[in-house]
């Protein structure tokens, strides 16, 4: 029988696995090239011929979870037929379903992302996402604005900024997950929800809707994804 | 003569300005505990009584830079006989005058502040100045709507989402200050021009302003704090 040559592609993705299950799992400042390269089996030329480094490492898995974080939601981003709000709509029940689904997993990565050691890492993954999704939510704009449902001057820059939005919720997370088991527990949950409450006001404000036409978080999501745990 | 001794509390502080200068100069990530016990000639044991670590000295640091900034304001934030919305284009024209006044000493900092190498130094120096700012800026916003001129639901969300929306100029600033001398400076600074154009429209309408109330940026400004540099 032949012996399997795997083609680079896939030698440079299986690194990327490897990689990522250890950023995650260690943190991504804790992680050597030295762990990834034992941890994959693979010779020390054999990872160099993929990456010059650890942060080009760190680059390309950022991309490539930018990339998968839009692909899983293609199908709503392109539905024909679709109005601009029905699809945000669509965009961010997707998002909360996929997160409940999967809140035991995602819950034990935030743990690790919002760790100070690993600002750079969810710096990064932060850094590639946006644009990525800025010219995707612009064109969801933009079709509101044609639709004369959106009133929106400058539909990529209210991207660039509704995607700030979601980075801030974001950092209200972090707050409250470092805050746990402190006595700051429960004011750093509560200022979570208040600001994830206010979120789709403040979305529909920007984009010129009335208040409550995007339901960005619902009631009771916060406090059921912030105590999922693991078993 | 007695020999002068100094007070804690003084010796401490110039243990801060020490380190402020080297972060800021070096780089928060190339400057050692050693190069700052050098620099301010002190003992080991004398730098160690004040901080245990480079980490509780950042964080100490960033405290004092985020009460000093809130400081800077203090008699716009405080003037009396002052109405919600005018206090804030008081506060935002301050800032302006203030940036533009020290815009060559604002641009070295940030050139230093935004490498990747001090995202520690710079995100430490944020997540200072959000706290100290939310109640500040929810203190006019509740103002404004017992005023009757702001129409908006949780003074302190809108606060936190203001700043955050403050923090995404940053991060655009950012971008462009990283893409000078390369092919996508032109295309980044537009991005920036247009974000902080909408910026005051984001502000007004998440506030229940009509657009135009809140001069967050003045048209030029963007270019002319971009391309000022110390002689």
């Amino acid at each position: 029988m032949p012996r399997v040559v795997k083609h680079p592609d896939a030698r440079r993705s299986e690194l990327l696995d490897f990689a990522q299950a250890l950023f995650f799992e260690r943190g991504y400042e804790r992680t050597t090239v030295s762990d990834i390269i034992e941890k994959a089996g693979v010779s020390k030329g054999g990872f160099y011929h993929h990456f010059a480094s650890k942060e080009e490492m760190l680059e390309a898995l950022a991309a490539r979870l930018a990339q998968e974080s839009v692909a899983r939601f293609e199908d709503v981003l392109e539905a024909p037929g679709l109005g601009a709000l029905a699809r945000l709509n669509a965009f961010f029940a997707r998002s909360r379903r996929m997160k409940i689904e999967d809140a035991p997993r995602l819950r034990a990565m935030f743990d690790v992302l919002f760790k100070p050691g690993n600002l750079i890492l969810h710096h990064r993954i932060n850094a590639a996402v946006i644009p990525v999704m800025v010219p995707v939510l612009a064109a969801i704009i933009a079709q509101g604005k044609a639709e004369g449902v959106f009133d929106v001057p400058e539909p990529k820059a209210a991207a660039g900024i509704v995607l700030q939005l979601n980075g801030g919720i974001r950092d209200a997370m972090a707050r409250a997950i470092e805050a746990e088991g402190t006595p700051a527990a429960a004011a750093a949950l509560d200022a979570l929800e208040s600001e994830a409450r206010f979120l789709g006001i403040a979305m529909d404000r920007i984009l010129g809707l009335p208040d409550g036409s995007i339901v960005a978080v619902e009631p009771g999501f916060i406090r059921a994804f912030m105590s999922a745990r693991e078993e």
